[in-house]
């Protein structure tokens, strides 16, 4: 049995309730949901991070997050909207370290939300942090 | 001028900080931020939602949240985790229709989270939802 538990998932070792079993992606339900119906879609290539994750492997978690989010809100079932959500990185929240998209059904008045500090920086600070970024990027590009 | 104003900033008519310039996705500094650094990843050409949205360009949205975060985290800036986060349909709080994938650069102590309440099902409620959605899934791909 892999230390992993998404991995121990994806060999069929640890139980879950699949939504879509796909060549390279498996969807499940997360068995702590923000709401109900919250499910996670996972590669089933390890990948700790995004760093790891091989960029077609996202493409496809993407496109299948896509495709049930769209299915889920044009069903007969009781959802309104659904968020994507993931953490990258210990100080992002991130508990398993194996990539996993969150789509989280959403109803008016479930409790869920975002909490943040409010900030409106000015068009100068937002060009310099864009500015930063952009290098940041185009280094790792090079 | 377009009456979007994500179409606006992709057709160069609304201002706005840029750190990416695709074919087909833009990303820009979000104006009203969670965190410093938080930024938007849009397709160029106009989708409302995931519904909306071509699969293809939605690929490419994602592989370039996935770059950028990378990025972001191997840089010098002070990034110690990413959250990638989608809101889809006004009960997800979205506000802009345009699809738009954020990402939250992420320390210690910065005050972005999640709020739900939590939820403990037992295999049996997991079992059931997960069902109604593979069915839900099933019949809207058929």
């Amino acid at each position: 049995m892999s230390e992993c538990i998404f991995c121990a998932i994806v060999a069929g070792d640890a139980p879950a309730s699949i939504v879509l079993d796909e060549p390279d992606v498996l969807a499940f339900m997360d068995i702590r949901p923000f709401t109900p119906g919250h499910l996670l879609v996972v590669p089933k290539r390890h990948a700790s991070g995004l760093a790891q994750l091989d960029p077609d492997d996202g493409a496809k978690v993407f496109a299948a997050g896509q495709r049930i989010a769209t299915a889920m809100r044009s069903s007969d079932l009781p959802i309104d909207g659904v968020n994507l959500f993931l953490a990258d990185g210990v100080a992002a929240g991130q508990e398993v370290f194996h990539v996993h998209l969150h789509l989280v059904p959403r109803t008016s008045g479930d409790g869920f939300g975002i909490r943040a500090r409010a900030q409106t920086p000015n068009r100068t600070v937002l060009d310099g942090t864009a500015d930063a970024l952009r290098a940041a990027v185009e280094s790792f590009g090079a």
